[in-house]
């Protein structure tokens, strides 16, 4: 016999079993169902790029992370490791196909072959959505809005939106006359919430000087509510502009949508207001240097330590590699990674190893083809049914079904048939009783799982 | 300003618009729930793993058509090239935390840098479903139940699972004295539908003489019904055996779960009768050594020229590779890009463009909180609702509606706000009516919807 092969996988990734793919599967199943109600469209990309596409052509010592290789026509290809960079040349292939404002939907794996001591995947799953082919606040309005809804579905506890718009902080930078450091200030002010009390000001003082610092801080501490925040960065930035008029336009619209959700709220008991989720927050910066307008980012009440679960903001111009062709828009991305580890810290996750509702036990050979025609019979009535396929100690037969979290038990024996009935066991609490048919079992199922 | 790289895909490789998105998701949202229903449950394994575990320890030469290379520490790796491999060394792996017999779906994408003259893609999403750790005909029957009503539920018109087994096959090969060549003659026969008629026979008379050859060609033909096929194979073979009664017990099993079928083929006058779908077609084969005992295929009535879109069979070990645990089972592999192929020239595509019901149409920007009201409403009435962003001619608003299939426009302008009223117009017949509310334009979305 030859020598056995070690079973493992890579360092950095990982196998997803049952119990961990149906989770996952079920949160991207929510996503999308809000992602398609916004009249968002799904694409697809190949996973294996150009190089030069991915990286662009400066790119051949920037990206160490990216898995890049020669293929068999010794092409310089590259794994896509984001969806934003695959997109851009997507839509400067395609815009003529296609059509504007473009609301697109992807949700697909990249890879990035990162030091993996945080605890951090190599490969992972992305979840974008974005609208482009507009400038519009009422595009940067439906992003927030969608991710309400999102996580309103997702049924994750209370969250906030924070939003916070570059242009107007950089107007308040120019009047403060350290327009120059635009850059190094907003990827600074990111990191305030990594840093330790009282560090942000020392490292901004370093380069503006001390009392500038302090004007920076000051600027971007909130002032209560989104309004009265507004109003106070209005102030600061020398007056209302078209930014800050967005970030009014953004909000109004945001208030009046939720009052058309008041009902919903007040159906579930869920009192918090709207105006209590979409904050303006003029820390939020997002240290890209990609974006130019809105910048938003998502965190869970009962786990701010997680981060943001949902960032993005709009940007001038996406694909400016790939195309002449201005494409302005907004998006943002859910961290489907960082949701499931706060679902299961919350202990929110399902726990759900399996879709079964019944198993149906292998008790005698005679019968065999009748314990198919059971499982079809109930399949047709909408119930998930399998038939053990092999005889075996019933003890086997229900620890298997426990093991994949199985409730109902269907048993055809002998004595069964002689009196012409089936045993139905439900298997959370040991209970038999008998049903005259399978339509009977079926009835009887529902109403024990309320469905 | 710096050069524009150009935007393009991989040779072999391809974007997916939404249209084509839209329908490849639709088709595996139902396989999906085919495979739910039957008690399958899903994994994921990662796209990159160890050249070793991939192509086996022997692999250097072996398969041209796999993507390998080092990664960043030197380690030898390659992409997927189907779901068995992985599965396999995902079984080896983790057998002791999961139970058996374990019934697995995968649906992933795989990489093969195949020549891509034949019209094949290098990047395609493979669909396979597997139970492991049993030997029963049960299990062999669930594949095969589970591909009718996956085929039913894809409604692609007639089709035919094809079945045999190897084991029987090979028996016959003992009684005729060739079983040292049954590898030859297995493959030999699996290319008989790709060769010109009449061909078969001086290929194999070649290796095992004229009269032998002629004998295999009279065993390859059925002989009408499955049960009379059956009694031919089984008097051939030297009368009946393990294989020949597993053959009857699937069918047997097959058909009593078909009755149970009937009323729903009759409400959808749908008459064909389960015994036309499952035919012994002791011609199927597989080429694959991999099988070992039934082996089946799945034709299109409609397009028997596209070969078969689901495949598979059961095998004695899945994992000798990787463990010395011995894990038979049975499985099969749905072809979605031929399925694909077969719906588009079959007139059954969707065409579906997007999932959008209603577009707010955006008339005049006081308004634009109500347009992004109206469509959170309409989403709370299960409709999807998206406003168009920007105050453009209404023209271009409806070129846009029609690009993306959306029935229906709503209008609220200063004329409708005067008389307290918005506008609904049906898209497709530019019929408008006045509706006095936001849910009388659902439900009259809904009523010519017919939803």
């Amino acid at each position: 016999m030859s020598e056995i092969i070690e079973p493992r996988v890579l360092k950095g990734f990982r196998d997803y079993l049952p119990e961990a793919e149906i989770q996952r599967s079920a949160l991207m199943d929510v996503v999308e169902k809000v992602f398609r109600s916004f009249g968002f469209v799904p694409i697809d990309t190949p996973a294996l790029e150009y190089a030069e596409i991915l990286l662009g052509k400066g790119g051949g010592e920037t990206d160490k992370q990216v898995y890049r290789f020669k293929d068999h026509g010794d092409r310089d290809v590259a794994l896509r490791f984001d969806l934003t960079v695959p997109f851009a040349r997507f839509m400067a292939e395609h815009v003529d196909e296609l059509y504007l404002p473009f609301r697109r939907y992807h949700m697909a794996k990249v890879w990035r072959g990162e030091n993996t001591q945080r605890g951090r995947y190599r490969e992972f799953m992305q979840c974008d959505f974005d609208i482009v082919g507009t400038d519009s606040a009422m595009a940067d309005t439906d992003i927030v809005l969608l991710i309400r809804d999102a996580f309103e579905a997702l049924d994750v506890g209370g969250f906030k939106i924070r939003i916070n718009h570059r242009g107007l902080f950089n107007r308040f930078l120019a009047k403060l006359g350290v327009e120059d450091q635009s850059g190094f200030i907003l990827r600074t002010v990111d990191k305030k919430d990594k840093l330790e009390e009282g560090a942000l000001l020392p490292l901004l003082a370093e380069t503006i000087g001390e009392a500038k610092a302090a004007l920076v801080l000051d600027y971007v501490e909130p002032a209560g509510s989104y309004i009265e925040t507004l109003a106070k960065l209005e102030g600061l930035a020398g007056g209302p502009g078209p930014d800050s008029e967005r970030l009014r336009l953004i909000h109004e619209a945001f208030v009046a949508s939720g009052i058309a959700l008041a009902w919903n709220d007040a159906a579930t008991g869920n009192a918090r207001s709207d105006a209590e989720i979409l904050v303006l927050d003029p820390g939020i910066t997002r240290g890209l240097d990609y974006y130019t307008g809105v910048v938003f980012e998502t965190r869970l009440d009962a786990m701010p330590e997680i981060g943001s679960v949902c960032g993005g903001g709009r940007y001038d111009e996406l694909a400016s590699l790939y195309t002449t062709k201005k494409l302005p828009g907004v998006g943002a991305a859910i961290g489907l990674d960082r949701l499931l580890t706060a679902l299961e810290a919350l202990g929110k996750t399902s726990g759900k190893a399996g879709y079964s509702d019944v198993l149906i036990l292998y008790i005698e050979d005679e019968f065999a083809s009748r314990y198919q025609q059971f499982a079809a019979l109930l399949r047709r009535m909408d119930l998930v049914a399998e038939v053990f396929p092999d005889k075996r100690k019933l003890g086997q037969q229900f620890a298997y079904a426990e093991k994949k979290g199985i409730p109902f038990g269907l048993i055809l024996g002998s004595s069964e048939n002689e009196k012409g009935i089936l045993t139905l066991k439900d298997l959370r609490n040991r209970e038999s009783v008998e049903v005259a048919s399978i339509s009977a079992a079926a009835e009887a199922i529902r109403e024990r799982l309320g469905t």
